[in-house]
């Protein structure tokens, strides 16, 4: 796969975003996890209803950025986190940067830009995309678990999966799937695998 | 399952969307289909990435109406499409009102307005949404088609399913997609199942 | 789908009621839920085995209800229970015996008075059916628990699941499941899901 | 598993039927093939519908013999065809027996005598059923293919698998569903596998 | 299926290995449950690595062994430990080593005696590679009671399913197991199925 | 994820690897595609068979390679190819060591430099593995190809994933794939996805 040339080659291929599913379930055990897609939409259904809570953020933008920030996986994969300890420093950055623009070559020149906003956390718009990217793990995972799922309790114990407290909105939804999560979940946060 | 009360409550419902798969391709044996979750995404991103195409149009507001234009399904399901023939005129469509009023109830007032918006077609966005919504469903039929399956030639037969033509970025991708299905499908609509 | 018109496109077309998940596992996180196939099936055996047991039933008309009591589902769909919320009284039901007439159109025209005999629970051996049908609701419910499901205890809260007890096998049976299962699961009964 | 000494056990332990997919199909590469049960309700479905278009045929009987046919696989697994040159004559049949007879032993003692009068075939009820248990194999190998499978084509080359065409409904069913099939592939039994 | 005449039509049959599921877990509810193929990959590596730790042990022998151990079930399936209740003593055994000369004929003539040297237990070799059949039908288990699976407790209670103790490496590593699955699960070995 | 500090977290941890399939396969959208366990199983397969017929091969040294050669995708995922596109030279295989020596920390030090010797290629077991590599991905190919996937065209017009025709039995194997194919697929070669 190179460049994409036209708009349908970048339509027809982002269609198989849904058969990459999402890796750290895969790895715990999770049956029919969630596809990258559906990921990308939930994060994007979040951006737009709790944007709209915060004073001046801009709720187009953020949609946008939420839109394309993990089309990069379409060509490097979801991968999983401890990638990052065998990858030299901003590797994998650099690397989704490069197939982003690959893939998005036949939109407007705008779309990288969007992605390298993301990445950078440059704006609040792009911080409150990263906020929802992890409330929304965090939402999936305790659905699971809800589902029968006994693998993710680590997720709990990691501060590295939580949403950025600085949106009012975002810290308040997350603290209280806390409280609900260690209120339904007899033992919260102990790790019960083997 | 009742009204939404909280923000939470609507997040965590949004969730199981993606257990939903679209029926149509359910019924004519594809594997792993395409989740509503998935569908509504990619409609998103063919609105986002089209709209900005069309002289005049607000491509903000066509997105929004896409975020909400399939989430009654998370109540109803995806009804195939024969149930047209057997409910009464506008049963479908009240229902899904109905359903979705309750499950938006934690937004503002707004989010039934858009998917009123949007069934009525009373807009230029609504109606891009729309087209965008058959788009995806043919972009799918092919790339499912080019992976194995043989049970949807009937969807090329079908006027009802393809992208009304009002708008010319549609216009152009659908006749694409058309012609390069022509040259890769060796009897093309012509129904080959039993 | 219109009217089948022969009896090899209902046989056909009746093989893809395999395809159709039972919508109430689906939306509680249930891997590779049953499919109405499956369910009809075991209602049949159910009604089979314990219509012996009681006096003066016809076991093989009884048969035969549970033969065609969930077939409309091949157009209509498994609706999740939250529809009869959204669509006006008795419409899903007008729908379901408009969509039956047409699958079976090839049999002889008792097959529509089999399923309207069944909806109106006009004879004990409709009420057979009927509580047959939530008695392997219950059963399959307390398999997929023992199997690690953590979605469904709310299954048991509500008494509109739990089969009609004017039979005494089917009462007996129930019973029994209900205490083994408050046995076998910790907090029985209790919401544990986020 | 031992023998079944309560109706509950027997109906828990039968649910798990549904997780026995047809080996025919798993072994050629069906995605999401058939389970037992499915196989079982579509056979029951054809007796039913056709034994009532044949002459002096007890079809309440043959719908009993349908019922318990395929019951041993709930123990001894849907074995591939190609175990009959691997064990001595009758043995597979005699482990049928044996499971069986400890499967229903909750039922009267007439039950594991439906499977020895079907495996006999020494009624023409048992005749009917073992008939429709093949139909029923190349409808849905027809329609398996319709949805895109290759490797089913050697069902069609090998008359062992065809039904028994000593009853008309039968016969005639089959004989309309070779010839669909032979205009529908554009190589009929040809073996297009690598 | 009969006798492979070529190196291909083996390499070609093998490949379908990977669709015949460990039938203990398939009629126990895990989701997505290994294939005969991961099976036997496990056992290899578990014969590698501990084989290297256990004085006058022909490793590459036993990797041998562990790599032709499981192959008749592409022919017989993966039978429920159930069956040998129903079958004549040795009547499995002997079907295994009918199929699997059928399967491997286009190897050399040892292919057969390492199976047969596997049945027997003719060897240490043998013996380990059946200890670590055991080691890993239970390290198995565990991830899947880590994952959630609740249905698989049956297996620390039957000695059956454990190791033979006699090489010290094994033994160490179950105990070792036994000692976490115990401390993780909060009832260990009680029965909590319904 | 850190270093492995005991075997039984090693082969806890291996057991994984069934859950993470061969992205070329999830991409072209083959259904249930292969694991890497069950890839690695039958290019461990291959090597065992194939080498004994090489002369001067150590096939229980190589046997040893096939065993380590994919485990680093427990943690850095099976990588598209394209992601050689988007990453520094040697990055991935440098991620491949360091990964893999973290898994295999319990083992000997050997393991680090059986994969030390796959990778670089520098031995005729070494090339032996890799030549199987490739032969097992067009085996797979074309069983997918056979079983129905009609996306896996490019793979026979891309000479990469051709093994290396250094071994006379690897070369003549892949020869005779490359003739079957050819005969049994109607437009070999071809592209024919939309």
């Amino acid at each position: 796969m190179r460049r994409n040339e036209s708009l349908l080659d970048l339509f027809l291929e982002l269609q198989t975003l849904d058969r990459v599913p999402r890796t750290g379930y895969v790895l715990r055990g999770v049956s029919e996890p969630e596809s990258v897609t559906e990921h990308s939409w939930h994060v994007l259904f979040l951006v737009w209803a709790l944007g709209a809570r915060i004073d001046g953020l801009d709720v187009a933008h953020a949609v946008e950025l939420a839109l394309v920030h993990d089309l990069a996986e379409l060509r490097i994969g979801d991968l999983p986190r401890t990638v990052a300890r065998y990858f030299p420093d901003g590797a994998k950055q650099a690397a989704e940067a490069a197939a982003l623009a690959e893939i998005l070559h036949p939109l407007p020149a705008t779309a990288p830009a969007l992605y390298e906003e993301y990445r950078t956390g440059a704006t609040p718009e792009a911080r409150l995309v990263k906020a929802c990217d992890k409330l929304q793990l965090m939402i999936k995972v305790a659905v699971y678990e809800g589902w029968g799922s006994r693998g993710l309790a680590e997720f709990w114990g990691n501060p590295d999966n939580f949403p950025d407290g600085s949106f009012a909105p975002v810290r308040e939804l997350f603290e209280e799937l806390r409280r609900r999560r260690a209120a339904a979940v007899p033992a919260p946060e102990a790790g019960e695998s083997v």
